[in-house]
């Protein structure tokens, strides 16, 4: 079993953890979160892969026991769409709403792809991202191994680049191959890209947060890419796109994300 | 009261309709759906605002009576997040997952545009969507005022530009303010992008739609764009962005919806 695959595991009548490790100075990892509710949600679904995932976060997650609930909205021929909640003693950290599928079965009469993997530097030539992180402890990234586009890591300097975009590479640190769960982990395990602009790095609270899993992954670490177009009122959107060692897409995220309170 | 309003009017304990002609064909449009799903989840919410609604469709919405359930998951100090279905006789239409809040809190400490809105001709010079649309009838229109930019509407005359762009104007064909629970319909009012490209004109379910609301309208009609990057698999994503007359991003809209199978 790997690191991942332990901290995910849901038993059938919905028992779970948030399990240490996997948080940013204590709070878990909103990826994090989500893949352990969907990794239940997709049980109950009897479908092998999640398709769309959305969570939307109603409070911090701290390691330990928590309950998930899932609900067959409905099993159709193709697909099966749950609702569920992670929740502590009835205390709401995540609502949870998932369609859930075989990936397997995929249709490519129909192709178009206006876009590619971010152009970065071969994996030993990015910037490794340490557990130490000035005045932050990212416990998560003793799990991971996620490597920025030289320059994307000039924010720890206090260095913005103007332009919220943030790119690298990602693989778990012992070797687990990126699935179509993990990838609700890996759309939110960089940096934010609004560390290049406008926001003093730190803790930033995410709404909402929506995966389509577009493929299942070849092997090999995944290419990431996140950017930010707008920040207003408040909020900041975060979109994501994941590549494959073979070019294919196989992930777009999108979050809504607070931006601290004046 | 405006045709919208009465389209998406429904009781204190979730009893409404779906209005007869806000359909395509028959089967009534998606974002007209999460508009009147969230006119109620808004009310349970108490706060007076959409800022993130997801739906997942389950099966075409034919005019006639629903119910529509929506259950509060939390009531925070700034926001309410209310799980809810829209359903006919228990058979699932729609599943939402929305929270709620006042847009007029915005806090503009931190702000940063990417973009801005679509250049298109003045309304006039673009071209009004009809309800008949060759061998589609498109009710929908009737009730709105699309104007698309002109060269996007040649999908009409099976003309594809190549790239999956669809832009133009958008307003209330009765007048009625664009508002954010109207958002949630235009960012599902126009013709899908994948017209330009591979599909053939046609009905285009949606697996999973979000609306992010990012701001109140100003007076006005509203430009729209769409955009298609991937089509893989048997799904596309399309991504759309609304502005208001101010030039500031009113909407961001995802969906993923599903290529015709081969």
């Amino acid at each position: 079993m790997s690191e991942f695959d332990d901290a995910t595991r849901v038993s059938a009548d919905g028992a779970g953890a948030i399990a240490d490790g996997w948080d940013i100075n204590g709070n878990a990892n909103g990826g994090y979160l989500l893949a352990l509710a969907a990794s239940h949600l997709r049980a109950v679904s009897g479908r092998p892969d999640p398709f769309s995932v959305t969570g939307h976060y109603l409070a911090p997650g701290t390691p330990g026991a928590v309950q998930i609930e899932a609900n067959v909205v409905k099993a159709g021929r193709r697909f099966s769409t749950v609702a569920g909640q992670m929740h502590r003693d009835g205390k709401p950290i995540v609502q949870v709403l998932g369609t859930f599928g075989d990936l397997a079965e995929a249709n490519d009469e129909f192709t178009h792809t206006d876009g590619g993997p971010p152009e970065i530097p071969p994996m030993d030539q990015c910037v490794l991202r340490s557990p130490v992180q000035g005045v932050a402890t990212v416990a998560l990234n003793a799990r991971l191994n996620v490597r920025l586009r030289p320059g994307d890591e000039s924010f720890m300097r206090g260095e913005r680049k103007g332009d919220a975009e943030m790119a690298g590479w990602f693989s778990f640190a012992d070797g687990r191959p990126v699935d179509p769960l993990a990838l609700l982990l890996v759309c939110d395990a960089f940096p934010p890209a609004v560390f290049h602009i406008d926001l003093p790095p730190g803790w930033v609270p995410t709404l909402e947060y929506t995966v389509h899993v577009r493929g299942v992954p070849a092997p090999g670490p995944v290419r990431c890419v996140f950017r930010t177009h707008f920040v207003q009122g408040g909020f900041f959107n975060e979109d994501g796109e994941v590549w494959d060692s073979q070019d294919r897409l196989v992930a777009q995220s999108r979050q809504l994300g607070l931006t601290p309170l004046g």
